[in-house]
């Protein structure tokens, strides 16, 4: 048993604009207020820096790993409030000119970049009006399980529609927080979020930190929102259905700790089913 | 797409005793009734058969691979019925006296055995005057995923906690159906039963049929039941809360079809995820 500490984490959720500019002002308010509330730990949703009219309108803002406004943004908040920020996910140049990577970057207390995600599975989507297929103008990240070391413990990172892919979480190893910065459509959203999100939870034992896109956006899209934290019993301690705002709560090493040594069940996994 | 044809399924509901043939007896006029609605293919509980009162009891009624009263009572129904009959499961010998395999046994409309499925994760749960632990009883099945071919389509087998690992249903392939027969506890079921189910569903776009003991036992052991057939977006399409009984409903093989199209998750798959 590891005491009773407890850390407060924090997902906000948007309904981001067509204008960089306009979006960081949004994030910086919101992560303030998140900060403001004690948060040690603040995650930006997908695409929390611009949601294009046309999907490859991304390309526009791309930014080169390690230099740019969004990136700068990223550094600078973080270090101002002396939290670790994960910025849900920016466009970052690829070896392709025609794509980007959809990457969600994490910044120490101190500005350091200490992880960087490559959303790997890409959202394609079809029925009736609605039309989505990221791979036109998004290159897939190389398909490892990325984590870093919070306060707290291992942080797993994902993205969106990698929640639909359970391997992804069970690379990762145990981790006391699984992040899934997101934009997940109304029509999906509706159907699953809550489920997936959930059941990742339970079957990993951690908890789920899951900041989302949340309303009607400037390029016609209808986003699901329902950003929550949820606990390693799947509980939902706290969830915003829609609009701007802040999701908060408590991460208990002492919970994760208790749930693991009544129901064993990461201990019973098998290495290697065929 | 393969037409508009509709296979109809059941899962029996029991609240099994600690008599063998009270149970058999009950779970044929269950599968009766299910036959009689039209199903094509009826899968009993976990521990139809027998639901003793300490753990190690059901050795005393273990059966020899291919003989004993219960695989009897299963070729015989299913024959008599002309359907694809589960045995949710029955205990049968080991290499280890001590122990024997917890098995789901599939008979074919003519009574021949088709599929064995010998349950892998052993459940394992300890909080305040409630403690169980299978590995005691039970030895696990070889790590293998099992599958076997009905007239809509390839079936996955797994048992009550197995349900706890996303690996196992990934390792099957795709499948129309995954049958997950269970004894969850009334602790467990009413925290995770559902939320899991309707997640297997989701990530691998196939039909779970989950036939459950839902009640109090003579054993003093109470189950949470919930029965259900959950459809490949996920939504229950029926539904027991407790007691005993039949849970049907259709296979749509172009339901599936539709949904695999749409949003085509099984093709996103990356293999080997590190």
């Amino acid at each position: 048993m590891r005491g009773n500490k407890t850390f407060p984490v924090a997902a906000i959720q948007m309904v981001s604009s067509i204008s960089v500019d306009a979006n960081l002002r949004r994030a910086q308010e919101l992560v303030a207020e998140a900060a403001q509330q004690g948060a040690c730990l603040v995650a930006l949703p997908e695409y929390f820096c611009f949601m294009g009219r046309r999907d490859p309108d991304k390309l526009a803002i791309q930014e080169t790993a390690g230099t740019g406004p969004i990136q700068d943004f990223l550094a600078h908040t973080a270090r101002q409030h002396g939290i670790w920020l994960l910025g849900g996910t920016l466009p970052l140049q690829s070896e392709e000119s025609g794509r980007i990577y959809n990457a969600a970057l994490v910044f120490d207390p101190a500005g350091r970049q200490v992880a960087r995600y490559d959303k790997i599975h890409l959202f394609g989507f079809r029925k009736g009006d609605e039309s989505y297929d990221e791979a036109v103008s998004i290159k897939p990240g190389t398909p490892i399980a990325k984590t870093f070391d919070a306060p707290f413990g291992k942080v797993g990172l994902s993205v969106c529609y990698d929640l639909r892919f359970p391997e992804l979480y069970r690379a990762m190893g145990e981790v006391a927080l699984i992040v899934v910065p997101s934009a997940f459509t109304y029509t999906t959203g509706s159907a699953h979020w809550e489920i997936l999100l959930r059941a990742r939870a339970v079957e990993n034992q951690c908890y789920v930190l899951a900041p989302a896109q949340g309303g009607k956006h400037e390029n016609g899209r209808r986003t699901w929102g329902h950003s929550m934290l949820i606990d390693p019993w799947g509980e939902v301690i706290s969830c915003l259905p829609e609009g701007e705002g802040v999701v908060s709560g408590d991460i208990s090493l002492a919970r994760i700790d208790e749930i693991r040594l009544s129901l064993p069940a990461l201990r019973h996994r098998t290495q290697g089913i065929k």
